[in-house]
C-alpha cells in the first residue's frame, strides 16, 4: 500500500510531455466538459446567463486622458460624493432598518393583540380562526408579488450580494422593483409569524439602495441624478455595496461595529483599509438614525412599536463571572452547536433542491408551497402550546404575571387566572420576543425542559422548511431563536453543575448554533456582544464559536455558499483546490482565440461579436504598427458597443490620434446598472461602414494582468481573485509563437469545469485529500 | 491660466517615443537617481541593508514533488502544529502581559509608597531624592542595557512589525535578545514614571515571540525544536507575526476583539479570511489565561498589584445617554483631536530627527539623553503639584478623601489632613492610574480646570520627548492620558451647555486623540469600548473618530508611517501616487539584467552571485533544451547558495531528473530566521568543481509573476502589493526581443525612487494634485 502510494506520488498527474504532442488529435479524450459547469442554477427559476464584472482598472489611452483632463475641482466633487453616498445608504439604512420594524411590530402586534384578546374570553376556535386568516393572507401577499413582480427577491439576499462583491453580477438583484418586493414581502412574510428572519432581506435591501445610488438611480423610473456618474464603474460600486451590506446587517441588530464586520468577514471578498474607514462610517450613520428614531418611539409615538422593536436584548447581569467548572458545559454547547448546524446547512441543502423541484412547475405551485408551509407553522403554533401543563405564576416574579399586554415573559394562553403557559410565552410570540424571553435572567425555572424541547425541536425544522418560499425570508433570527432554545435546554438539563444562569445559555446556544451554520467568527462575536449589550460575555462567545466552527467545518460549507452553488454562481473561492497546483494555466486554457488587430476593419469586428459571446478580446498588433507581432491590450466588448454606437469609424487604415476623444466622452463609457447591456443585434451599420475602420488602440487596456503560460492554475486563482479580475491573458514564455496563447475567465478556476476536463483527478488522491483540508491551512 | 493648464494636461508627461530613441545615449539626464533613497534609515543608528521577505509560494518542480510525497498524516501535523502555535503565542502573550503589568505595578507601586510616606511625614526634600533616585536608576538600567544589548529594542516596535508583515525584513528585530531587552526595558522605562507606554513593546514582544517560534527556536541559545520546521517560510512566519501582533495589543488592553482589529486595520498588509479566524482565536486564549491571572491576583496574592494592574478602566454610568445637544461638543473634541493629533505626529517627526542626530555620536549620548528626560520628567511630577492649590475633600466622596493607599483619586500630597491636591492625582501615579482617575464617572468638580489645563501641556510635550529616547518605549498610554487630560478640561469648559460626565468627556477626549495621532478607526473604536466596558458610548466615539482622523489626516500621515519613514523602511502603501498611473513599468526597470541559462556552469554562478546582489535571477533557456528563447522562471539566490552549499553538481550539461531530489530535503530549502542567510563567500569551491554544471530547473519557481513591459506603473504596484510579491518579471510584448526585459522590487516602487529617476515629476501637477488625497479615494 504504502509502495503504491509512494509511485503514484513519483508520476505526474498529467503528463505535460506526453500531452503536449497528442493534444492536438486526441484532446477531447482528456478535455470533456464545455465551459459552462457552473452557469446553471439548480435554485431560481430561469437560467440565465451571469456576467462577471470589471472589478480591474481599465487602464487605456482614453481613460488616462480623461482622467488627467479632470481638474482638482473634479476630484474634490468625486470625493465628497463618495462620502455623500455613503452618509446617503447609512440613512436610508437606518430609515428601512426603522420601518420594517415598525411595520412588523404593529401588523404582527395587532395580530396577537387581537387573538389574544378571544383567547381571554375563551373564545379559541374565533382565535385560531382570525390567526390563520392574519397569516394565510400575510403570506399569500408575500408570495404573490415575490412570484410575479420579483422573484428575484425570495430568499434572503446574502448569497447574491456576496456573489456580486466576488464579482458575479446575477440578473436582477439590484433593481427598483426587487427591492420594493424585498421589503414589503418580508414585512408581510415575517408579520405572518413564519420562521423567517429579517436580518438578510435588509442586507440585501440596503445593498440595493447602494447600487440604485451608484448606479445614478433608475432611468426607468426617472429617478436619475447627473452629480452621480462618478460613480458609473463596477469598482466604486462594489466598494458602495459593501457598505450597503454592512449598513444592512447594523440596522437589523443595532450593531455598526458588528456590521462591519461581517462585511468584511462574510461579504466582501475584496477589501482595503480606505474601505474599513467607509463602512465604519456608514454603520455609524445607521446608527445614530436609529439611535434618534427609538428616541422618538421611546414616547410612545409609533403604536404597537415599543421595546420589542428592534433587536436590543440586555443580558446585563451581575452574575457573569465565570469560573473553570463552567467550561465543559460551554465547550459541549459548541459541539452540540457544530453538529446541529452543519446537520441543518445539509437538510437545508436537501430541502432547497426539493423545493427547486416543486417551484419549477410554475407560479401556482410557488405559491401552494408557501401557503402549505404558512398552514403547517399556523397549526404548530397555535397547537403545541396546548400540549404544556399551566404553571402557577411565580411569587417573585419581576414583570406581570400572566403577561397582559402583546409581550412579556409569562403568556395567559388558555390558562386560568394566576396560571401562565411557557410554552406559549415561546410560540405565541414574535421571534423577537422569543428571543428576549429565552435571553432573560432571573427566570431560570420558568420553562420546562419539555417545552424547551419542543421549541428546539419545531424551530429547527419549521427553519429549514421556510427559508425556501417563494418570499423574501432570512436565516438569522430563526437561527438565533432555535440556538437560544437548545442552549436554555441545555442550561436546564445541567442543572447545579454550572453557576451560569439560563438566559446567558441561551446566549451561548444561540452563538454555537450561528457559528455551526453561517461559520463567521469575530463578526458573530461582535454582533453577540452588541446585542446583547454584555462585553463580560466575551471569552465565552469567542469559545462556543470557535469550536462550533471547527466542528461544522469537518462536515460541509457555510450555508452561504451552499446556496451560491445551488444558485449556480462561479464563486471564486479564496483558496485553490490541492489538485490546482498540479496544473498549469496551459491546461485549462482553451483555443481558437478571438483576436483583433490594433486597426481592425468594422466587418470583422461586427463578424466576431455577432458570432461569439466573449467578453474580451486580445488586441494584436502586427507589422507595419509593430516590429513583430505583439499584443497591445485587451479591450471590452461593451467598449467595442460604445465605438461602433457612436460609429468612431475611419476611412483608412491608420491612427486617429486625439481625435477620436472628441466625438467621446467619459460618460459614453459608463457601466450601465446591473443586468444592463448594449446587444450588438441593436446596433445598426450600414454596409458603406461596414468597410471602414475602428482604431482600437487608444481604447484598449493596455495594462491587462498576465500569466505565463506555465504558472499553476493555484497559483493564477490567487492571483484572478486577489486583484478581481475578470480576464487573464495567458502569454507564451518563448518568442516565435503567437504573442497570446488564451484568456481565462472565472469559469475556467470553477473546480466543476477543471475537473469536467480531467475527469481522472476526480478519483485521483488530490480530490481525496481535500477533506475540507483547504479552509483549515 | 486655465488655458495653460489645459495644454499641459495633453501633452503626455513622459513622452515614451522620444525616450526611446534617445535613451540608450542621454538616459542619465532624464534618469537620475540610483536604487537606494529608501534604503538609508534616518532613525537608527547602523545602515544596514534591508532585506525583502518571500511571501510568494515558490513553485518549483522540487517543492511540487515534495509537497505531492507528503503523506495525510503530515498535512495534519502541519494543520495541528498551526493551532497549537497560535495556542502558544496566545498562551506567551497572556504570560507577558500579565508579567509586565505585575512587575510594572510593583516597582512602580514601592515607589510611590516610599515616596508618599516620606511626603506624610513631610520630609520634602527626602521624598523628591528618593523619587529622583528611583527614576533615574530605572531609566539608566533600560537605557544601558537597550544602547548595549540590543538597540533594536528601542522604540515601540509596532512600526517594525507593521514594515516586516508588508515584506520588510528588518536587521534583529525579532532575535531572543530583542525580546528580553524589550520585556526588561520597558518594564523600567515604566516604573520610572517617563511618559512612555507598555501597549507598543508588548505588540513587538508577543510578535518577536511569535516570529521566533516559527523560526523553531534559537539555534544560538539551543532552543529549538524539530516539529516546528513546517513554519521555516516567509509565509507561515508571516500569519503567526499577524496572530502575534494581535495578542500583543489584545494582552496590553484586555481587548480581545480589539486586538484582532488593530492587527486586521493597522499591521497587516495582507489578509485573508482564515487568518481572521486563526488572530480570533489567539486574542481568545489571550482573554481567558488573562482572566485566570486576574482571578489569582484578586484574592490579593500579587503584591501592590491591584485593581490598576491591567487597563480596564469601568466607566459604565446609568447617565450614558446623549441628546442632540451634546453633539456640538463632541464634534469640537474631534477637531481639537484631529489638529493635536497631527500636530504631534509633526513636532515628533521633528523631534526624532533631532535625537538622532544626537544619538549617533555615540552610546553616551544615548543614554545622556535618557537621563535628561528622566530628569526633567521628575522634576516636573515632583515640582507642578505644588503649583495647584490644595482642596478640602469633597463631603460625599465616594471613596476615601485623601487617598491614603498607592492609588485613588484624592492624593494628599503636601497638602493638610482634609485635603487634597488634584494635580498630585494626576501626576503622582503611574499613567494607568491617572487614566483610571480621568475616566472616573461622578468626580465633575475634582479636578480644576487650571490643573486639567498644567496636566495636559505638560503631558504633550513630555510624550513627544520622551518617545525618542534610547529605551523601549509605548505610544499608546501617552496618548490615551494626553487625550483623556484635555478631554476632561474641554468637559470643564462646557459646563452646563452639555449633559455629558467628564469622565465621558475624558474618553471622548482619548478616542479624538488616538484618531488624530494614530488614524485608525474601527480597531480604536472597539479597543476604546472594550476597555471602558460600555458599549452604549459606541456611536459617540464612532463619530469623534471620524472627525478627528479626517481633520488630522489633511495635514500629515499616521505616526506610524512617520516613524516607518524616518527608520527608511521600504513600505509599500496600499495605494498608488497619481503620477504612477502615467508611467509604464517599463520606464523603471533598469537594465543590464543578469540572467542564468537552465543548465549553467558553476563558475557562472558563482561570478554572478559574488559581484551581485540581486536576490532573484531569471531562468532563460535557449537551444537545445527549448526551441527558441524562453524564459523558464525565477530562481531565489538563497535556493542557489543551497545547491552550491549540497553541491549539487553535474559534469556535463544535461537535466538532472529526480536524481538531485534524493540529495535534498526540504528542511534545506527552509528559510532562516529574520537576518540570518547564507553568504556566497563563506562557501568553498574546488576549482573543479567550478567547472561543473547545475541544473537549475527543478529549483526554479515556474510561476513567477509577470507584467507586461507597458503596464502603468500604478497597476503593477497594486498587483505587487495585493500578491505579496518580492519580484515582479516584466515581459516583452512581442516576439523578437530578449524573454524578459527585467526585475523589479520594491525599491523600485517607492516614490522617492520613482521621483528620482524622473525629478521633472516632482513639479508637475500630479505632485501636487496629491494633497493626501489617495486616503480619501
Amino acid at each position: 500500500m504504502e509502495s503504491q502510494r509512494d509511485e503514484e506520488a513519483q508520476q505526474p498527474l498529467i503528463d505535460h510531455d506526453h500531452q503536449s504532442t497528442v493534444s492536438t488529435e486526441s484532446a477531447p479524450l482528456q478535455r470533456s466538459a464545455i465551459n459552462s459547469t457552473s452557469q446553471v442554477a439548480l435554485v431560481g427559476a430561469k437560467v440565465c446567463p451571469i456576467e462577471s464584472l470589471d472589478y480591474e482598472i481599465i487602464e487605456n489611452d482614453f481613460f488616462k486622458q480623461d482622467w488627467r483632463r479632470g481638474e482638482t475641482v473634479e476630484i474634490f466633487k468625486y470625493i465628497f460624493m463618495k462620502w455623500t453616498l455613503c452618509f446617503l445608504v447609512g440613512v436610508m439604512g437606518g430609515l428601512v432598518g426603522f420601518f420594517i420594524n415598525l411595520a412588523v411590530e404593529n401588523i404582527a402586534g395587532t395580530k396577537f393583540v387581537i387573538t389574544s384578546n378571544m383567547m381571554l374570553e375563551r373564545k379559541f376556535m374565533y382565535a385560531f380562526g382570525s390567526f390563520a386568516a392574519f397569516n394565510l393572507g400575510l403570506t399569500l401577499f408575500s408570495a404573490i408579488i415575490t412570484a410575479f413582480i420579483s422573484p428575484a427577491a425570495a430568499g434572503s439576499g446574502i448569497p447574491e450580494v456576496k456573489a456580486y462583491l466576488n464579482g458575479v453580477d446575477a440578473p436582477g438583484i439590484f433593481s427598483v422593483r426587487t427591492l420594493v418586493v424585498k421589503i414589503i414581502g418580508n414585512i408581510s412574510a415575517v408579520s405572518a409569524s413564519l420562521y423567517v428572519g429579517k436580518a438578510g432581506p435588509m442586507v440585501h435591501t440596503v445593498s440595493c439602495i447602494a447600487a440604485l445610488l451608484s448606479q445614478g438611480g433608475s432611468k426607468k423610473y426617472h429617478l436619475t441624478w447627473r452629480w452621480l456618474r462618478f460613480f458609473k464603474n463596477d469598482r466604486d460600486r462594489r466598494d458602495l455595496i459593501t457598505c450597503g451590506s454592512a449598513a444592512g446587517l447594523a440596522a437589523a441588530f443595532r450593531a455598526p461595529v458588528g456590521g462591519v464586520l461581517f462585511a468584511l468577514e462574510e461579504m466582501a471578498s475584496w477589501w482595503r483599509s480606505a474601505l474599513l474607514w467607509r463602512t465604519f462610517f456608514t454603520t455609524a450613520v445607521v446608527a445614530v438614525i436609529l439611535r434618534a428614531f427609538i428616541d422618538v418611539c421611546n414616547s410612545d409615538k409609533c403604536g404597537l412599536f415599543g421595546k420589542g422593536g428592534l433587536i436590543m436584548f440586555d443580558v446585563t447581569s451581575t452574575n457573569t463571572s465565570y469560573h473553570v467548572a463552567d467550561v465543559p458545559a460551554v465547550l459541549l454547547l459548541g459541539v452540540v452547536g457544530g453538529l446541529l448546524g452543519s446537520l441543518y446547512n445539509s437538510l437545508l441543502d436537501k430541502t432547497l433542491r426539493v423545493y427547486n423541484y416543486i417551484n419549477n412547475k410554475g407560479r401556482a405551485h410557488k405559491i401552494i408551497l408557501a401557503c402549505t408551509i404558512c398552514a403547517l407553522t399556523t397549526i404548530l403554533l397555535f397547537g403545541l402550546p396546548w400540549v404544556s401543563k399551566c404553571k402557577p405564576c411565580p411569587v417573585d416574579a419581576s414583570e406581570a404575571c400572566p403577561t397582559i399586554g402583546r409581550s412579556g415573559n409569562y403568556k395567559k394562553y388558555q390558562c386560568l387566572p394566576g396560571h401562565y403557559n411557557d410554552l406559549a410565552s415561546l410560540f405565541f410570540n414574535t421571534n423577537d420576543d422569543a428571543i428576549r424571553n429565552l435571553f432573560s435572567k432571573d427566570t431560570d425555572t420558568e420553562f420546562q425542559p419539555t417545552s424547551l424541547l419542543i421549541f428546539f425541536v419545531t424551530n429547527y425544522f419549521l427553519g429549514i422548511l421556510s427559508y425556501g418560499i417563494v418570499a423574501p425570508t432570512g436565516l438569522f433570527v430563526p437561527i438565533i431563536v432555535t440556538g437560544a432554545s437548545y442552549g436554555r435546554f441545555i442550561g436546564r438539563l445541567s442543572g447545579s453543575r454550572t453557576s451560569l444562569n439560563h438566559g446567558l445559555f441561551a446566549v451561548l446556544g444561540a452563538a454555537s448554533f450561528l457559528g455551526g451554520s453561517m461559520r463567521m467568527t469575530v463578526s458573530l462575536c461582535v454582533v453577540l456582544l452588541e446585542i446583547t449589550n454584555n462585553l463580560l460575555l466575551l471569552p465565552l462567545v469567542m469559545v462556543v464559536l470557535l469550536v462550533s466552527k471547527t466542528v461544522a467545518d469537518m462536515f460541509n460549507n457555510n450555508i452561504y455558499d451552499i446556496i451560491m452553488k445551488l444558485k449556480g454562481f462561479p464563486y471564486l473561492e479564496a483558496h485553490a483546490e490541492p489538485y490546482m497546483r498540479q496544473l498549469t494555466v496551459g491546461d485549462v486554457v482553451k483555443g481558437p482565440l478571438q483576436s483583433f488587430s490594433g486597426i481592425e476593419q468594422v466587418r470583422n469586428i461586427v463578424h466576431v461579436l455577432t458570432t461569439t459571446s466573449h467578453n474580451g478580446f486580445p488586441v494584436i498588433d502586427g507589422p507595419p504598427f509593430s516590429d513583430s507581432r505583439a499584443w497591445f491590450g485587451l479591450i471590452l466588448r461593451e467598449h467595442i458597443l460604445v465605438l461602433l454606437r457612436k460609429k468612431v469609424f475611419l476611412h483608412v487604415p491608420q491612427p486617429t490620434g486625439t481625435g477620436a476623444f472628441e466625438q467621446l466622452s467619459s460618460d459614453d463609457f459608463a457601466k450601465r446598472g446591473s443586468g444592463k447591456a448594449d446587444k450588438i443585434e441593436d446596433i445598426e451599420i450600414t454596409e458603406e461602414e461596414m468597410e471602414m475602420f475602428i482604431d482600437l488602440h487608444p481604447f484598449t487596456n493596455a495594462s491587462p494582468y498576465t500569466a505565463g503560460e506555465t504558472m499553476s492554475l493555484a497559483k493564477a486563482l490567487m492571483m484572478f481573485r486577489e486583484a478581481g479580475l475578470r480576464h487573464l491573458l495567458v502569454v507564451p514564455k518563448d518568442s516565435g509563437r503567437p504573442p497570446v496563447v488564451g484568456i481565462l475567465t472565472r469559469h475556467d478556476f470553477m473546480p466543476e469545469h477543471v475537473l469536467g476536463m480531467y475527469p481522472h483527478l476526480e478519483n485521483s488522491r488530490w480530490k481525496k485529500l481535500r477533506l475540507h483540508l483547504p479552509k483549515f491551512v
